[in-house]
Order: C-alpha cells, then structure tokens, then sequence
C-alpha cells in the first residue's frame, strides 16, 4: 500500500500512527477504565487552557460547530445579546448559528485581510447596552488571519461584558489562558493543533457560568450545563461518547506532553509554516496576507493569474504527489490554502514546495503572481 | 496484551478487527475519496431501510441523540405537536428534548414491561387534534422491549399523522420497511446493530418532508433539511464529519452485506439472545420480559434477591473474566442488562454463561430469584 497522503488541512489532519492505533480497541462507555480516560482528556485540556479549580472543561460530541453553538445557546441567556466579531466564514457562522437559535445578535464586520482591533470592539459596546456577550474567531481559518485576543479581550473587559473565544484552529498551539484573557468560554475541538482525530469539541468555562447558566440551551442535546453536571456526577457522558475519538485524543494529549508541550508544538508549526511560506515565495506564489497577520496554523496564496490556472488540476496534480491541499475560502479573492498543522515537520514541507514546483511544471503555469492586486 | 473486554452492551459495542482497521487512514473530508465513502455508506443505509428515490439519508455528527433532537427539530414545524409513546428512558429522553426545544408535546406512557399498542395509539390521537406527529422508540434499549411498529403505523395513518421512528437499537437487524410501514423518518446510529463505532447518527426520511421542512429547525448543527442540501450538493459534511468513524461505518457495512444481510444479523443476534437467556435460566436468572415481548437485542435480568448481591461486584467479577455488561435502566425494579449484539456469536455467549456461573460462585450469591415478584 503506497503511503495515504498528507493533509494539508486544517483538520481533519494528518495524525500520528499511535494516535489512531489507539483507536483499535473498543471501550465500554459506562467502565471504569473509559471514565478514567476521559477524565484524563479533561484534566490534560484544562491545563492547556490555563484553566484553575474554577474551571471545567465540558466534551461535546460532534463537530467543532455543535461546541460553539453549545456554547453560545448554553452561556448567553435568553434576554442576552452576542456581539459576534467578523472577518472571515467562521464569524459568519457564528452569527447565523446565534440567529437561528433566536438569540439577539450584534455584528462587527471587516474586511477578510483585517484584525478585529480593540478600539473597534470598545466601540461597538460603547454604542449597544444590550450587548452580554462578545463572540470571536481567535483564528480565522478562512483566510489563516490572526485576531489580537488580548486587546479584544481587554475591551470587553473594559465594557464590563463576557467573551467567549473560538480557539477552533489555535488551541494547544499559539498562546492563549482562559484566566489571564480573561475569557468565559474557549471552544476548541480534538482534530486541529491537538493533532486528534475528528468527532469531539470541547468548552473550557467558568463553573460559576455554567450553574448560572442551567436552563437556558433550547437544545437538550448542546445543553452545556447539563453535559458538565452528569459528568460530573458519573464521569460519563450523558449520551454515548465517540469512544475511539475520546481515546484517540487521549493517545494524542499524551505526545502533546511528550514533546514539549505548546511552546514545542507553536514552534514546529511555526516552522512549517515559514518553510512553506518561503518555498511558495521562491515559486512566486504571494500569501493574502502580510507577515504581521498570518497565524502559522493554515496560509491561504492568492491563486495564479496564469489563464490555464484551474484549482481542481493542481489539487489532483499534488494529490498524484502525496499531499492534499484545501479550497480556498475567501469571498473577495480566488485563492487556495495550504495548512501548517498536523503531524509533520519542516522535511515534509519542503517536499511540499517540491511537489507544487513539479505541479505547476506539469500544469505549465508560469504566471503565479495574484490575479487581483493584494 | 490481554483480550479486550468483551462489550455486551447496547453500543458501543465489539466491532471487528477489520472496522476497527479502517481507522488507520486520515481522510481528507474534502477529498473526492472521503466524499465517494460518504455516498457509499448513505446508499447501503438507504437500501437496508427499505427506501425508495423518494427518500434520502442525512448522516448527522454526534451520538444517537443528536439524530433523534435534529429529526424531531427539523420535520415537526413550529406550530406541530408531537406525540411521544414512552415505555422506557429513550421514550423519556425523546419528550424531554422536544419539550426543551420548545415544540409542543403530548405523551402516550405505559408501563416499561408493557409494549404500545395501536390501539392505544388510536384513541391518543382521536382525542387530540393538534397532534402532527407521533414518536416511537422500536427497541426500547433500557428493558430491551420490542413495540409493535407495524399496527403502531398503521394507526397513525389511519389518523392522518406523520411517524418518527427511533430504531436505533433495532436498524439493521430487525425487520423495519421505511416505505411500507409508512414512516416519514427512521433514526437510527452507526453503534448498534450495524456494528460500526459510535460518533454517528443518521436519518432516513421523505425528500418531501426535507424540503417542506425548510427554516423549521431552531439549531444550525442539527438542521436536517440544511445538512441534506449541502450534502447532495456537494457530496460533503457542512461541517467537519467524523472521518474515521464513518470510514470504520463503510466497511461495517460491507461485512454487513457479506455476511448476509438484516436476515442474517437477526439470526446470529437471536442465538445470541436464546443462548443467553436459555444459560442465565438455567443458573436460576429471570427475564424481566415474556419471550413474546423480548427483542433479541438486549436482555433485563431481575437483580437476584440474595442479599449479597452488588451490581458492581458482579460487574468487576465479568470483568475480570473478559466481559462488560450493562446496569439496568429500569425505574420500578432492581435489574443488569446483558446486550446480544456486536461482532460475536453463540460460543461467546456460551462463554458469557460460564462466566456469569463462576462470577456467582465466586461472589456467593445462591437465591437468584427477583428481588420482587415479576
């Protein structure tokens, strides 16, 4: 069997070998041995956080989404209002997950290639008193941008108001400490820079939110509060848990310690992340955004101005070498994106640079600046 | 290493080495690989429901329940009702859901050793005309009972309502035809008795009601109709799938098929089942069921009146011996819960037996009647 390719994604990603194998064991869910698991995922995700003992960590099963929309339905009471701050997709789904739970929603929207500054979310309180909660994509994978979480978070402190932080894409990787923020809610899920398989989010929140927050999800299934509350009474979940996700995260948490840590794991992406930046460079082709801006979590290139330039050729022609690279996401621009995250290292990288010189050699594209001026 | 335990529960159950294997590969969602695995797995679970051009297959992130909340959400409009027929917890769960969802809800209940009636059923609806929609549990996992769907469908057609039907204990092993019955939906999870890994649900319903469904649901994550459009369009997720478990679901059921199919999954479930009962009978263990009313899913045994009997003691004590068995679900009397489905046969089951023999004798325990007269 030839090697799987390599995803270039921003999760589902590439995994270890040992953290899928841990997948190869099925678990009963009510045993001892699989709360003694989960409780390990628990503690290992609250340390990461910067969590305290007045914190919790709540699993959901599902995607990354079904935490935020947990969160949001579950933390934000029915007479609140969310801010939900706007640069990119995952913002945008943010705020229509908000609007169609029917919880009253405020919009603060910039262009894709811009941070949300503080000064702006100072702003849009200052305007707004119904506004409870503030919501933002810490990374915004659409475009890889990184928004200034510490002077968004330092406004909505000002403002007296409560934060609740999408860390989807950065969470184990680049800085980021609930208390210190501080934040109500980070939202984060086991398969981006935890280098887990998909199927399991997860909220880290203040206790005293959640047991103030009892009765407010109009879903039993995301209800947050009543998730944390028989876990914490039983250790299990309340309905069944994707086992060999949970152990597979377990397996990956583990190797997480083992390396390092996030200052290990920041560094490694931050290297793959340049390697690529300066191989594609080398090649012509031009980030969307500039150096300032770009988290080393997922690079979005503007896509050639050559005529003969088709996303699917290039996507097929590095699949044939071994990588799966991802669509861009963008509305203003055409562009493709190439991740930086994943279980792999700068040696893989370069022959990710190799591999996009030989597909465009093979596609005979020659004129890979932007299409439209950046 | 030591086997692994035995799950004699109702899922996560044993699956195959094979299943288990299919986990090994880190699946781009996005890929045309991912996406043919996608459809593969929504036409096999179409086909083993029994539908037609006219029905589709929404694949839904999550646990079981997730399916059954995004059912309900989506096909019951906002100014509907639902009935909810109740014999056990997952009856319960369902009205608790719709009820936390803001739909309005009527109840059928009955005792949890009694199955529904159409009858019943019938003058439930002849007394109430604003009921829409009736949901029914087909296998009531926390006794193990069977209702009877097909005179339970035929009353409420004969009432002019729409069915809902939870078979997710029951999908794949006993006989449930979406067309013919008619239901509007079927629910049902990858973890049961189709022998895949739990993170997985899905429903099988009417293109119609999809599309007439539109906007009803109050959840973005668990809109059906939202998830089914994007799907058709785009052979994809909305969001993130579990890659793995729906790869692990693909070959689970090419097993399926290759071993036979629905009719051959119930016979090698109801030897499993007639071993078990027949050996717990014979160490001096009663059913809380009559044979008539048992599904061959799982089996509630009466908590043995010795009064050294523990539950858990008797867990640890099949633990120790390679098998994990179930507490009871039951809310009038004392009872375990011993599953018959997942990747094994008969010979397990005989092995269960001895396995419950020298657990007894090692534990002490003599008087194994129900504590209560049954």
């Amino acid at each position: 069997m030839t090697r799987p390719p390599v995803l270039l994604t921003p999760g589902p990603l590439t995994t270890s070998d040992e953290t899928k194998r841990a997948m190869l064991v099925d678990w009963g869910s009510w045993d001892s041995d699989f709360r003694a698991l989960t409780a390990e995922v628990r503690r290992h995700l609250l340390a990461i956080a910067g969590g305290t003992p007045e914190h919790a960590v709540v699993l959901m099963q599902g995607s990354g989404t079904f935490a935020v929309e947990a969160a949001i339905g579950t933390l934000v009471p029915q007479d609140g209002k969310l801010l939900v701050l706007v640069n990119g997709s995952y913002g945008r789904r943010m705020a229509k997950l908000t609007r169609q739970m029917g919880c009253a929603l405020a919009l603060l929207e910039v262009a894709e290639d811009q941070p949300i500054t503080g000064r702006a979310v100072s702003q849009a309180l200052a305007t707004d008193a119904e506004i409870t909660h503030v919501g933002v994509i810490h990374c915004e994978t659409s475009t890889g941008i990184l928004n200034p979480l510490t002077e968004i978070a330092a406004a909505v402190q000002a403002a007296g108001r409560a934060l609740i932080v999408d860390a989807m894409s950065s969470f184990g990787a680049l800085p980021l400490d609930i208390s210190a923020l501080p934040a109500v809610a980070v939202i984060a899920s086991a398969n981006k820079c935890l280098e887990g398989v998909p199927g399991l989010g997860f909220v880290v929140t203040e206790t005293a939110a959640l047991t103030a927050a009892a009765g407010n999800s109009p879903s039993l299934s995301l209800d947050l509060t009543d998730q944390w509350r028989y876990m914490e009474e039983t250790g299990q979940f309340r309905f069944t848990p994707p086992t060999h996700v949970v152990a597979a995260l377990a397996q990956a948490l583990r190797d997480y310690a083992d390396e390092g840590g996030r200052v290990a794991r920041q560094r490694r992406y931050q290297r793959n992340c340049a390697v690529l930046v300066d191989g594609m460079a080398g090649l012509g082709f031009v980030p969307l955004l500039p150096a300032a801006l770009q988290a080393p979590i997922i690079v979005t290139f503007h896509a050639p101005r050559d005529p003969a330039y088709r996303f699917d050729a290039l996507y097929q022609a590095l699949k044939r070498r071994g990588f799966i690279i991802y669509p861009g996401k963008t509305t203003e621009v055409e562009s493709f994106r190439i991740g930086c995250i994943g279980h792999f290292d700068e040696t893989v990288m370069r022959e990710v640079v190799e591999a996009v010189a030989g597909a465009i050699s093979e596609l005979g594209l020659h004129d890979l600046g932007p299409a439209v001026a950046s």
